[in-house]
């Protein structure tokens, strides 16, 4: 009996098609003697559309992309200045809107430093941890204003929105991530400024962890984080923090583990209600796009995290062995994209 | 003619008193020949005072503080989780509440590897900047609130409020330093994500750009500078930014330049409306108070720039000497916290 997934494929800009066409190489890799089939549909949206069109995200495009079971996504974002692009943003237009319609209330981004593979810091230790970053709600949510804008007395807010409901959900996701992996989980926040969100936050993910008994819990200041991240990463399992407080993060934690041309991510809407969206943790970097140069492992990292998704477990795995094993044997020799793209491929087939 | 500044000293939790008693021998030694007095007032804030008394900082307090020139202060807070601090908020009613009452609106945080010193980056390069974070706005304005609180219907909001007013006066700020220093200034923010703040931070540092043509001006969002910081800190020679973004980022660069035990700063009012406050980055760490273990580099470091910011150029440049040579001359050896204070003092008065 054979399966079809219906994939939304969105290249997007800079680099993305790039990387996107690696990633889809090494899908039809991993799936080329399987039963499942993949029917892709491509959607050309982000910075060059918006310079062609004028439109950023139709509510056909998003019906359209609504009606597939997954999205793959590449990076969108135009060269940083472009007179062209001053009024559009896509990051608030395409991506954030993608993420919040679809209910992505789950932003989860494994950090690993591959064995073999030495990282910026002089004893990384072993790293091996997964941020769950809330999707939909903190100070991502688009609750700003300015008032007298332009003129020396203007006052520009912005609001952090954080409900029990968004914060539980994404919480419980995180804890039963916890309790598969080495049953640790630490809450990243900021209580003792930012006291209401933080209050909710404790509140919160004290109660499910009454639910959790064999996950122990505890919780740091997100400055602090960044602390550990450099000085003693091995002491994460599981992180769970807000929207923004995760997006940073992040990052950090893709620089440590050897930059963010390895850093997958997927935008999870654990439901199942909405399509789920897999991108790698890097942006469009149209300075070196069209050349070749950029890395597609993260971007075949969020394949796995695809195929994980989808319950293809075995699938995933083959995925990031074949990672492992291309990251251990790199040398200095510079690969193009799609050479390593290609080698990515053999060791899936191999 | 000699000159009598009058200095409140809040040495406050934890390792607060320890790391105090040191920057105040150093201190003494830098002046002990000059005709610059400094005199003393001590006030016992903090954790303890909250548990001895209910009283966290009171008007009375404050008026005290405020009839000084200058602030020294240790570190405050108690052990985390005690229950009878659980109501307590020593963070926002102590350490905040003096920064904005006193409208500390420059958080001046420099940022040194010092020569012969190897942080945890494997090829750190050269690291000297200084972080000049907004001190009085932003995040950390406590104007959030919450409501059905411990239900499944919270809902728990945080306002970042920033204006032109704020945003103008420190951005001249990072300006001047930029100017005094290699010419160099970048912003980081969220633009893309928290576009009314961001937007009206944007357009303020152009505005103040175009009074210091030699400065070049960059901009990088929160994320990027945490990647940066880890793979090319040299990048960077001052950076302004929100108070928020400001926390996070000036741990990340005290880790990468050795760790927060050697990380100064000054809550700055420039205008000498109010006294201004010399802090060492860290916390009051409580599970390693008494015992001789924390140092007091960042502590003394914080010395430095209060006699830099009292024009005592001359003594400052003769303290950061003292720890410069203190630093490249560490071995492996295990010093007690007066071992260190001894040191750097005998550099100072050799
Ligand atoms: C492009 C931007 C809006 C986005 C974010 O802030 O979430 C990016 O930094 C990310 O981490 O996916
Ligand atoms: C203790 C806390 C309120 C404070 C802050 O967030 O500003 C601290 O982290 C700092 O950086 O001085």
């Amino acid at each position: 009996m054979s399966r079809v997934v219906k994939l939304a494929v969105i290249p997007g800009d800079g680099i993305g098609p790039e990387v996107i066409a690696e990633a889809e190489k090494v899908l039809a890799a991993v799936t080329a003697e399987s039963d499942v089939t993949f029917d892709k549909t491509r959607f050309s949206l982000g910075a060059a559309r918006y310079l062609e069109t004028g439109d950023t995200l139709t509510d056909d495009d998003l019906a359209a992309i609504a009606s597939h079971d997954a999205i793959l996504l590449g990076a969108v974002g135009g060269v940083p200045g472009d007179p062209r692009l001053k009024d559009a943003n896509i990051e608030r237009g395409l991506l954030l809107k993608l993420r919040f319609t679809l209910d992505h209330y789950v932003n989860l981004r494994p950090s690993r430093l591959y064995p073999g593979f030495s990282g910026p810091l002089s004893t990384p230790g072993e790293i091996d941890f997964v941020v769950v970053r809330e999707g939909t709600e903190g100070p991502y949510v688009g609750n700003g204003g300015a008032i007298r804008v332009g003129t020396t007395h203007e006052v520009a807010n912005e609001t952090s929105v954080n409900t029990a409901y968004g914060v539980e959900r994404v919480a419980r996701f995180a804890f039963a991530q916890a309790q598969k992996r080495r049953k640790k989980l630490t809450l990243v926040h900021k209580t003792n400024v930012l006291v209401h969100a933080g209050g909710l936050w404790q509140r919160i993910v004290n109660e499910v962890a009454t639910e959790y008994p064999e996950v122990a819990v505890d919780y740091l200041h997100v400055d602090a984080v960044t602390i550990f991240l450099v000085t003693n990463p091995s002491r994460f399992d599981v992180i769970v923090t807000d929207n923004l407080f995760g997006d940073i993060l992040t990052d950090l934690a893709g620089a440590v583990t050897g930059g963010i041309g390895l850093a997958a991510s997927g935008n999870i809407n654990p439901d199942g209600a909405f399509p789920s969206m897999f991108e790698p943790v890097h942006g469009s970097a149209p300075d070196i796009a069209g050349k070749q140069l950029a890395d597609p492992t993260a971007a075949i990292g969020s394949i796995a995290l695809l195929l994980d998704h989808l319950g293809l477990e075995a699938e995933a795995a083959r995925v990031i062995r074949a990672i492992e094993a291309d990251v251990a044997a790199r040398g200095d020799a510079k690969r193009s994209t799609s050479e390593i793209g290609d080698a990515i491929s053999s060791r899936v087939l191999a």
